[in-house]
C-alpha cells in the first residue's frame, strides 16, 4: 500500500486526525501497528538507528522512502494528495494555522488529565487534574469553540467548512475535536454547543459524508477510551 | 516595512523565534506592539471583526493584505522569503517536523512552571509546579536534547544544522531553546550538555553568526525574565 501509518493501536490519539483524512479519501493505508506483529514493526522502527530522520513520537508516515512526523505535518503533506487541502499557498497556509490551533487544543485536553506529567498515572496527580480540567473547560473551551465558530462565520464561501468551499483534513479533524469534547466534558458541551451552531454544523456536515460515516460504523474506528487524549473522567466535571 | 510582526512587547516568547529568522536574514520588519501605541495596535488587530483571518493568540504577521499566525506556520511562510528553507520539499516537511518538536518542546517548558493553568499565578500552583519541573528535567529534557543530539548525528551534510548544509529558522529555534533552557534550568543544562555537544555547537554556530550577535548586543533583544516561557525559579530545579 502507498502509505503505512504507524501509531499506537488501541487508541483514537492524534493517529485519528490521520486516519480520518485517509477514510474521507478512500485512499489505501495501512493502519500498521493494528495488523500481525504490528507493534514490534514500530517499535523497531522507533529504535532504528540508521533512520536519517527518526520521528520523536507517532504517529509518523511512512511514504515510499520518506517518513513524515508530527500530526499536522502528515496532514500539510496528505491535503494535496487526497484533495483535501485548498489550492491557493495563502488558503493552505490558513487551514494549517487553524490545524496547528486544534494541536494547542488537543495538548490542553489532554493536560486536563495529565497536568504534572505524561509519565505518572491519572490517579497520582487527580487533585491538580481537577483544577486544570475546571480552568479548562470554564476558560479555554469557550474560547476555542468561539475562536472556531468566528472563524467559520468569516469565511464567506458556501459549505460551512473552515477554509474555502470545500471540506479539507482540518474540517474533518475539527468533527474529531468536536466528537472528543462530547465524550470528555459531555455536559459543558451540551451547554456549549447551543452558542456555536456552525461548530456543531460543521460537526454534522462531517458525520454525513458516506466514507466516514461507514468508517464511524466500522471496526477500524477504535471508541473512546481511557487510554486516549479525550477521556471521560466525570470527577473533572463536576 | 514589508513584514508587521505583532507580539506581546514585554518578553521574547514564542515571537522570539520569529524575530531570530528576521534578524538573520537582514529582514526590514516592524515589531508592531514595541512601537509607538503597538500595543493598543495589537489589541485592534485581536478584536478587529472584519478580520477575515482573525489568529487564536500572538504572534501574527501582516504581510501586505496577508495575515499569517502560529509560529511554526508563520516560520513556514518565511523560511524560502528569507532564504531560510531548504529547497527541496521533503526537506522542508521534515525540518517543519522538527520546528513543531520544538513547538512541543516550549509548551513543556511552560507548563513547568503553569502546570494547571496560564489564567492562574505561579504562587497558586507551585505544589504542581515543582512535581511538573521535575518530571521534565528528569525526562523529557533528556529525552528531546537526545532526540536532537541524533537528528544532528545523521545529518550526513556538512556544517552541524538540524536540516541539510545550511542554517535554517529550525537550527535560529534550536539556539534559542538552548539559551532559554541554560536560563530556566542551569544546573540540569551544565550537566546534559556534556552528553550533547552537536547541540551546543549548534547553540555556538548560530551565536557567532554576525547579524545574531548584533542582534542579541543589542536592545532590540529583550532579556529572559520571569513573565515569558523560560523562568528561572531556582525552586523549580532543586
Amino acid at each position: 500500500m502507498p502509505y503505512q501509518l504507524y501509531y499506537w493501536p488501541q487508541i483514537q490519539g492524534r493517529g485519528e486526525f490521520v486516519r480520518l483524512a485517509f477514510e474521507e479519501a478512500g485512499a489505501d493505508y495501512d493502519d500498521v501497528a493494528r495488523g500481525k506483529d504490528g507493534m514490534r514493526a514500530l517499535e523497531r522502527f522507533l529504535a532504528d538507528r540508521a533512520q536519517r530522520h527518526p520521528s520523536f513520537a507517532p504517529p509518523f508516515l511512512e511514504v515510499g522512502r520518506q517518513v513524515i512526523g508530527q500530526t499536522a505535518n502528515i496532514l500539510l503533506f496528505l491535503g494535496p494528495r487526497l484533495r483535501l487541502a485548498p489550492r491557493a499557498e495563502a488558503d493552505q497556509l490558513w487551514a494549517h494555522q487553524i490545524q496547528l490551533t486544534l494541536a494547542d487544543l488537543v495538548e490542553e485536553v489532554h493536560g486536563t488529565h495529565h497536568p504534572i506529567a505524561s509519565s505518572l498515572y491519572y490517579d497520582d496527580q487527580k487533585p491538580a487534574a481537577k483544577r486544570a480540567a475546571k480552568a479548562f473547560v470554564e476558560e479555554r473551551m469557550p474560547k476555542y469553540l468561539g475562536w472556531l465558530e468566528r472563524v467559520l462565520a468569516r469565511n464567506r464561501a458556501r459549505g460551512n467548512w473552515l477554509v474555502g468551499a470545500r471540506l479539507g483534513t482540518v474540517d474533518l479533524s475539527l468533527f474529531q475535536v468536536v466528537e472528543g469534547l462530547r465524550y470528555a466534558f459531555p455536559k459543558a458541551m451540551a451547554r456549549l454547543e447551543r452558542r456555536h451552531p456552525r461548530v456543531v454544523a460543521l460537526r454534522d456536515g462531517v458525520a454525513a459524508r458516506p466514507n466516514v460515516a461507514a468508517y464511524l460504523a466500522s471496526e477500524r474506528r477504535i471508541p473512546f477510551n481511557e487510554h486516549g487524549i479525550f477521556r471521560h473522567y466525570p470527577e473533572l466535571e463536576a
